[in-house]
């Protein structure tokens, strides 16, 4: 058996992220950048005001001062002449600031009447002025490569000319169920059989972690019949396989991957829920085994296909976010096994309180469900007391 | 003015959730349900063992005892017969109990060879068997009307043998940006002109908050051209605004949509950044005038947009999740607006530090993209020492 963080290492080491691909902007969303976003332009593009108000020379802006207006400055149709003194132009936010002027009169501290305006209060030099290039410069790299990207990133990458993003082409990720009891949610199930939760449960996690399920459909546990499967899959980014990892003396996804020259690189480690994790590749193809348990499945997806969807996808090797919180309950002190309790959260003035659900069996796939966080416990941990800080991973996104 | 609860409170008060639809169970990620998945099955449906090994009379499970193994009980093909005193039956992870049987002996504590088991280590009665409905029963309510679907929702729909799911429509929302400057992304930018960030940018919002965006063209600051585009915009469930809500003396969206019949709610709301806030509806169709700065329409799309659509698409009325962080540096006292600094996010081990950029300039849409968090402050809120606890909403998401 091996650690959590060995193994999260071997897989990160078996992964390549996925070659590049052109989107529209507005298709980049959730996408991971292959190449830095370079500003086209600058912007703002020049000195801009920040106010609604009139632009002025300074040394014309003293109290009770009566400007002549000589134009206006809407945003987008930049003044054509020059401010000179004793003189004014109407100018809107966002617009440039005409030549000659060097500050801008808010309309609040202003009275316009009969083409004058008068000033009421003097704004100082440079006032209300955005300078060109105050948010970025052309050439300024403005989102780094292996950024995901959320609407604010395509917001930037807009504002920086750019119509077109250059991304990582998002992974095929094959899903594989077996288990002879196993049919589909919503067909008939015979005596003995349970609906297949882990085919779609994965499909789900994968494309929310931005990649593209293929959901094979279930077989037997069967080693023919699953090396068929895998032989099937031959083509995909990735393959995921639930259940068959442990049961009785002799794996039955080990014995059909290797039916199709499957290269073991580790198998079951020492965590809870979920000893049963296998890694390897067919050929080029990683393969990731999960536990046939819906419950051990998500909390391994959690802590390594995220984690390896994430590099294929063009992201960072890392793990998934750990964050503080106090416990809510007393804790029995943890064996050899990093574990993985399923709980709710409260927040109170300090911050988060983790509270551990009190059933913990890993069959529970309803309180999965209703949990918020997984709290993460490092092999050998000592018994904890309500109140003792610990490390969480949030489930609610 | 009205204060941001206030404003949140009235658009909520003017939208009603979208009306149903079917989607195929693997289809459900992001959606909402419109009606509660009900357990079509009990979960386990039987008593069921918990590990690898022997099913036995708890009587017969002395230590030294010799039992006779009389078959296999493989998870999905339940043993048809009944154990007997003296007998034991072959049994696997999830495999129905057979009758008679009442323990299970795990495989590590016994030794088979001969068709025989010899019982190493003695187990109490009703050991590593989960009980039928241990999960939940037929008929138990999975997931509330109302739940948004992550795998774990649609692993747990599935286990419920749901192949279908009854969930709101995604609402349908027109975005049109205003303004003389801009320009689509990608294309020549003329003299005094910026590049249009607010159309993507807020498409990938409301898609990433389970909308279906319409990128409406951007028209000039020109009533009857504005006037015309929300013409254009009748029958989406929804029509967001950019812009034109602060030039100068008169409101160019406001008088755009007047010409189309528009019912005022209110108009101008005291927060920083993002004061010019206007929300109404024209006939049927609710309107969400934000901001032109692109920086002020993300904060005012996280506090009112991404509320409004989670609305529509038939989940809670709330307001977004705030959370306690303490204070990374010092702050002045704030005046009558409510403010939401961007700020990065610190960890330490009593939790999340956020620290203020140093530049807020709204028009700094560079600093929003590398922003982690928006720091809460009340209207009049005293100045605050580093350390002191803050409200925050995280944006990594």
């Amino acid at each position: 058996m091996i650690s959590v963080e060995d193994a999260r290492s071997r897989i990160f080491a078996g992964l390549r992220p996925m070659g590049d691909e052109i989107v529209a902007l507005a298709d980049g969303l959730g996408r991971v950048l292959a190449a830095p976003v370079v500003a086209r332009l600058t912007q703002p593009p020049a000195d801009v005001s920040a106010m609604d108000g009139y632009a002025l020379r300074a040394a014309d802006g003293v109290g009770g001062a009566r400007l002549k207006l000589i134009g206006e400055a809407p945003a987008g149709r930049p003044f054509a002449g020059r401010v000179g003194p004793g003189e004014a132009v109407r100018i809107f936010t966002g617009s440039f600031v005409p030549e000659g002027a060097d500050t801008i009169l808010i309309q609040e501290n202003a009275d316009a009447a009969d083409g004058f305006v008068t000033v009421r209060e003097s704004p100082g030099q440079g006032q209300h002025i955005r300078r060109a290039g105050m948010d970025f410069a052309a050439g300024d790299v403005l989102l780094p490569a292996g950024r995901r990207l959320g609407a604010r990133e395509i917001g930037l990458a807009a504002a920086g000319n750019h119509g077109w993003l250059r991304v990582h082409r998002r992974p095929r990720v094959a899903v594989l169920a077996t288990g002879d009891e196993i049919a589909l949610p919503g067909e008939d199930i015979r005596h003995g059989g349970i609906a297949n939760a882990n085919t779609p449960m994965l499909a789900a996690f994968i494309a929310a972690h931005g990649g593209e399920p293929v959901m094979l459909p279930p077989v037997p546990d069967d080693g023919a019949a699953i090396a068929s499967a895998v032989d099937a899959a031959r083509g995909a980014d990735m393959l995921v396989t639930t259940g068959g990892a442990s049961v009785g003396a002799h794996d039955l996804v080990l014995e059909g991957l290797s039916t199709e020259g499957f290269m073991l690189d580790f198998w079951k480690i020492a965590m809870r829920p979920g000893k049963p994790l296998l890694f390897g590749r067919v050929e080029a193809m990683p393969v990731l085994g999960l536990p046939g348990n819906p419950v051990s499945a998500f909390v391994c997806a959690v802590l390594f296909l995220g984690p390896a969807l994430r590099v294929l996808a063009g992201g960072e090797a890392a793990a998934p976010q750990l964050e503080p919180a106090r416990l809510g309950a007393a804790l029995k002190p943890n064996d050899l096994r990093e574990d993985y309790l399923r709980a709710r959260l409260e927040r109170d003035e300090a911050g988060w309180v983790a509270v551990p659900l009190p059933v913990q069996d890993s069959s529970m796939l309803r309180a999965l469900a209703q949990a918020q966080a997984l709290i993460r416990r490092p092999p050998y941990q000592e018994a904890l007391a309500p109140g003792e800080m610990v490390e969480i991973i949030r489930l609610d996104d």
